[in-house]
C-alpha cells in the first residue's frame, strides 16, 4: 500500500510559519519531489529511517554523507555520551583534541596536522584563507558546478553575495588538465590555490571520475607554480580510502578538508595539511564557540576505529555494486536507459534519454511511497549497515518503480 | 599549595607536533597567561572542572559563554540523549527544528522566524547576506573592536584576508551615534546592514554599556535609511534576558544571531529574524552537514525551558553582583584601584591605572594556581550553577591573589 505524508504535509504547514521556506538548504523539498516526499523524521536505526507518519524507508541518502556505519551506532553513541558526561563545551580544551590530530596524522596520507571546526564549509574556507596566507596571492581556482558550501565565495545561489566576495575566484571545467594550465599561464604568480572535490559529484549531473593522469598532472602543475592544491574531501572523504580519496586516486594534495562521515553524523569537521602548509596555519585565527567540544571528539575515534576495523570501503564498494547492478539489469529488463556514475560507494543514477529528470523523479517518488529513498537529483551514499536483504527489498521496489516509468514515458 | 601543571604541559608538547599552534583561536594559551595556567581538561560539573593533572577549578569563563546552567548538567544532557537514540544527522528533518523555531519566536521579542546553524559565525555570516539579499546593497557597518567570528569580513587577524574581502565594510566606534550618522551621510543609500553587539565587549579593553538613547537613534536611522539593524547577541545572549538583549536595552533589530549559552554548550546556533525580513531570509541559500541535527534541537530546547524556569537572568545578575563587589572591596583593602565593567551577568575586572594587564596577568595567574579561573584579558562569565559558596572560596583566594598584586607593583 502506498505511503502516506498527512502528518508530514500537516508538520511542514507549521514550520512555514516560523521558518523561512520551512525547510531550507539541502533538505528543502524541492531537492526531492515535492508532496511525494516525506518530511519529517521520527527515528532512524541501521540503514532505516521512519518518518512522523510512521513509514519506514530504506536510506540511501545516509543524511547525505554523515551516516556511515549505521543511524544510532551503539559505539559511537556510546563514545560520545561518556565524554558528554565529563562536560561537552569547556573553558579549556580536552587531551581527546590531541588523540584526534595524532591519530588522523597516522591514518590520512596527506596529515602531517590537523585542525578540527563544525561544518564543512568551516574547512574550506579555513583551507582559501590558509593558500592565501601561505603564498600572500589572491586567486583561487574551483571547478564548475562544484560543491564547497554556502559561503559568498562558493555558492550558487547569488541572492545576497556581491561582486567583490567573487572578483579572485575563477572556474574551470572539472577534469580539464588544459584549461587548468589555461588559467595558471594567464594568471602567473597570482593564484593561491586551487580546490576541487576528489572526483567530480555535480548535483542535478551525472558524476565524473578522474582520467588517467588528471591528478598527477594537476600535482605538477601546482608545484610548478607554488599553487596550494586543496581536496574538498567532505562529500567523498572515508568511503572510497580510509587514508583519504586523494590516496585512492594517486596523489597528495597540500590541504585536504573532512566532515560528514567523520563521525557518523556528529558535528566535527576537519582540515588536515602536509608540513609545506604548517607555518601558514599557525598564522591564521580560527575558531568557534564549540570548535573545542570534546564529545565529537570522542565520537570521531570511535568511528574512525570502526571503519579501519571492518574496512567501510570494501563494505561500501561491494553493497554499492549489488545495487547498481541489479538497478541497470531491472532497467534493461523494462526497456529503459540508465546512466550508473561516480564510485559504487557513492552511485547516481539517471536516465539516459533525459536531462530534465521527469523519468527520475518519477522512479525516486515511486520508491519513496515504497519505502526506498532515493534522491532524484543528488548521488547516493551506501553506508556499512546496508545489507544484502535491504538491497533486494529494494530491487524488488525499483521494479514497480521502473515499471511505472515505462508506463508514463515508453522508454 | 600551589598547583602544577606538568600534564598539560606533555599534552601540549604532544599537540604542538600534530596541531598547528598546538591548541589555536580562542583557546590559545596566550589568551591567558602561557606556563601558569592549565591547557587541558579532564572532566568538568556544574560551575567547575579539572585539568588533567588532577586540579580543581571554579571556573568563571564558562567555555567562553556556552555554560549557563553548569557542566554536564542533567536536563540538557538527557534530552540530547534520548533525541541522539533516534538518530543524530538524519535524511530528513527533525519535527524538534518546528518546535525549537516555534520557541524561539514565542520567548524572542524579535523573532518572526528562524534558522539553525551550528557556529555563531555561521548566523553572522548569514545575517550580512540576508540584509544584502534584502535591500541589495553592498556596505556593511561593524564597531571597531567588535567581535563576530573569524571570517575575513571580520576577523581581526588579517593573514591570508584579502582587501576585496574588507571592501564593503566600514568600521566606526562603538556606541558613537554621530559616528554612524556620518557613515549612513557618506554612504547614502549604499548600507545593507549594521551589525553591532547589544553592548561592547571587546578583548583586552574594559567593556562598554549603552548610552541612553543609543539604541533608539540607531532603529530611528536605520529606519530612516531602510538600512538592516543585526544583533550579535552570540555571546551576551540568555544571561541579560530570556527574551534577548535587544530587549533588555530596549529596542528591536530586524536580525539577531544566538549561539553559546542556546544549549548550554551543545552545537548549535539560530538567526532569527522579523517578518520584514522573512522573503530575503527564503531567498539565500544557507545549510551545513549537519545543521539538521536533532539532538541539539532537543538540548536548545531543554535548555531555554530550563533558563526560563529558574529565571537566569536574575541568578547571574546577582552572583556576578556577589563576585564583583566582593573584588571591588578587595582591591580597596589592599589599596588596588580595579575598574569593574560590563552586565554583572558578564563582569570584566581590570586594573585602572595600567594599560598592559601585567596586574591583571599577575592576579589571574595567581587565582588559577589556587583554582579559580578568570581571564586576564577577556570578559568572564556567570552562570546560574555558580553557588555563593563558590564566590565566597573565590574571594578568599582572590584576597590572596590581590595581595601579591600588592606586593609586585605597589599600587
Amino acid at each position: 500500500m502506498a505511503y502516506k505524508f498527512d502528518k508530514s504535509m500537516e508538520t511542514f504547514a507549521r514550520a512555514a510559519k516560523v521558518i523561512p521556506q520551512g525547510i531550507y538548504g539541502h533538505l528543502t523539498p524541492a531537492i526531492t519531489v515535492p508532496g511525494l516526499y516525506p518530511y519529517f523524521v521520527e527515528r532512524a536505526k541501521g540503514s532505516h529511517f521512519w518518518d512522523v507518519d510512521g513509514n519506514e524507508y530504506i536510506d540511501y541518502m545516509c543524511a547525505y554523507g554523515p551516516m556511515i556505519l549505521g543511524y544510532a551506532h551503539d559505539k559511537v553513541d556510546e563514545a560520545f555520551m561518556k565524554q558528554a558526561k565529563k562536560g561537552t563545551c569547556v573553558t579549556i580544551a580536552s587531551p581527546l583534541m590531541v588523540k584526534l590530530a595524532e591519530r588522523l596524522v597516522e591514518i590520512n596520507d596527506c596529515a602531517d596536522w590537523a585542525i578540527f571546526a563544525k561544518n564543512g564549509a568551516d574547512t574550506t574556507s579555513m583551507a582559501i584563507l590558509l593558500a592565501r596566507a601561505y603564498n600572500r596571492r589572491k586567486k583561487i581556482v574551483l571547478a564548475e558546478g562544484g560543491y564547497h558550501g554556502t559561503q559568498p565565495w562558493c555558492t550558487s545561489n547569488m541572492a545576497g553575495v556581491t561582486p567583490e566576495d567573487r572578483r579572485n575566484v575563477l572556474f574551470i571545467p572539472w577534469g580539464d588538465l588544459g584549461a587548468f594550465r589555461r588559467v595558471v599561464e594567464e594568471n602567473k604568480d597570482e593564484i593561491a590555490g586551487v580546490m576541487l572535490t576528489p572526483y567530480h559529484h555535480p548535483t542535478f549531473a551525472d558524476q565524473v571520475l578522474p582520467e588517467p593522469g588528471y591528478w598527477s598532472g594537476m600535482r605538477e602543475i601546482c608545484d610548478r607554480n607554488d599553487i596550494v592544491l586543496i581536496v574538498d574531501d567532505v562529500r567523498a572523504g572515508w568511503r572510497l580510502d580510509i587514508k583519504g580519496s586523494a590516496h585512492y586516486f594517486g596523489f597528495r594534495p597540500d590541504l585536504a578538508c573532512y566532515c560528514k562521515a567523520i563521525a557518523n553524523g556528529y558535528s566535527i569537521s576537519a582540515l588536515v595539511g602536509t608540513e609545506k602548509m604548517r607555518i601558514a596555519a599557525s598564522k591564521i585565527f580560527a575558531t568557534g564557540s564549540y570548535w573545542f567540544n570534546s564529545p565529537e571528539m570522542a565520537a570521531a575515534l570511535a568511528c574512525i576505529d570502526e571503519m579501519e576495523k571492518i574496512d567501510v570501503p570494501s563494505i561500501v564498494k561491494e553493497r554499492g555494486l549489488s545495487l547498481t547492478n541489479g538497478l541497470k539489469e531491472l532497467a534493461t529488463s523494462h526497456g529503459l536507459k540508465v546512466t550508473i556514475s561516480g564510485p559504487p560507494a557513492i552511485p547516481f543514477m539517471t536516465f539516459s534519454n533525459e536531462n530534465n529528470f521527469m523519468r527520475s523523479q518519477l522512479f525516486c517518488a515511486e520508491c519513496a511511497k515504497m519505502g526506498v529513498f532515493f534522491n532524484p537529483h543528488h548521488n547516493w551514499f551506501m553506508s556499512a549497515a546496508h545489507t544484502e536483504e535491504d538491497i533486494k527489498k529494494t530491487l524488488d521496489k525499483a521494479d514497480k518503480a521502473f515499471k511505472e516509468v515505462k508506463k508514463h514515458f515508453g522508454d
